[in-house]
């Protein structure tokens, strides 16, 4: 969706590593915002995303018209359902997953590539796309990528520019949460609402941060856990004054 | 869906004399079918499908099972909504026209054909997986093969074969109505209320068939039509007994 940060150029030298052609797309897609979000005012600038592709050596920066990919007539979508999109964001974004899944199909048709770069920010995002070119049998590799984070922590994303100084430096407990809550878990505790309680407690201390959801889930189905036996994603959105924010952690790794 | 008749047999045929390598594929999909629906009493012979598209030359038979189309925490849906999947057909099978272009997007991006064959006998599924294949940007060519009829008249169907002798008479009727339509269209009628009268009264006489729907509507978007000005195609759905066929015809073609 452009406006570009060291997550986004992470995915792209995570390609100019490996791949022979680099295709970046750059597209703030209509239909995975609701109504009453932010679509309006996501932050763009083109020239400033085209220079910064160019420095890591992309091949192509695919920049289609909300037209070109949406003409008139276009009547086509692509669903996940189920937990996978049911849950977590999904459930205060009715139609984001549709929207995400419709354009990235369209995306994966046109440029078809072989592989295909996700950063774990959006995580529930990527299991989404990651299930949706499975069983559409898309003929692409779907690669995870770690968050990249500021040095204190605070998870990139483009909506961060929307942050005031109060805002920006508020937003960092959102991270300092997560870290609680893998604290509690590798501290021995496995009862999903306890880990729970104390990173809604963290965040509960800023009073400018709104938690949306925090959650627990399986870490491959999304499925919501009671306990945290195996691999288990702890997931959250907050909103800072009006930008809301997501972020996760995985617990269980090795 | 196999059961292959001298229809399928003109699609094998139409791409084994144009294309390097034909492929076929013999599934029948069972998230097509509604409850109530006749999926399971739906015709099936592999062995004899499997002979009649060796003789026709085919390089590959794909014949899945339904496992491998719909493996277990399969969750991806292909939808177009609109006049296209809501009138006809889409109005009496909720659900229809999802599992055709579901298992459609699959077949294609497992097979990936530069060109595939629809008989225009299911038009408004022609027209759902074009429009499909145009909307998620799938690169594959759609070709629209005629109906191929019986020596009486009636559009060949695997589920012909279901009829009893008195039922396999009386379905002529059907064609036989269709014909009746052109015929008052061809003589100035362009009132599409007109027409269908003519055509719901020929088939009136049949009293072991019952309509489903005879419609008019704009060839290429299937919208209603109350005028017939342009190309649009009659098409009707009826029970014959137990059994339902469609069958549909172009009015308005040079």
């Amino acid at each position: 969706m452009g406006f570009f940060h060291e997550g986004h150029l992470t995915l792209m030298r995570r390609s100019r590593d490996r791949d022979g052609v680099v295709v970046v797309s750059l597209f703030v897609n209509p239909t995975q915002f609701g109504p009453g979000e932010d679509y309006e005012v996501y932050p763009r600038d083109f020239d400033r995303d085209a220079s910064m592709a160019q420095t890591e050596r992309v091949d192509l920066l695919f920049a289609p018209s909300v037209v070109e990919m949406y003409p008139p007539g276009d009547a086509t979508s692509v669903e996940v359902t189920g937990d996978l999109t049911a849950r977590l964001c999904g459930a205060y974004r009715p139609g984001h997953f549709r929207g995400v899944t419709t354009v990235v199909a369209k995306l994966f048709n046109i440029v078809q590539p072989d592989r295909a770069y996700f950063g774990e920010k959006d995580y529930q995002q990527l299991l989404v796309v990651r299930r949706m070119a499975q069983d559409l049998r898309l003929p692409v590799d779907i690669i995870a990528v770690p968050i990249v984070r500021e040095p204190d922590g605070l998870a990139m994303s483009s909506r961060n520019t929307r942050l005031n100084a109060q805002e920006r430096q508020a937003a960092t407990v959102l991270h300092r949460a997560l870290e609680k809550g893998r604290e509690v878990h590798r501290n021995g505790t496995r009862d999903a609402d306890a880990i729970l309680a104390q990173v809604r407690s963290m965040i509960a201390e800023e009073r400018s941060v709104k938690v949306q959801y925090a959650e627990l889930s399986d870490a491959e189905s999304l499925a919501p856990i009671e306990r945290v036996e195996g691999r288990a994603v702890l997931a959250l959105a907050a909103y800072v004054g009006g930008t809301r924010l997501i972020d996760n952690i995985i617990l269980g790794d090795a």
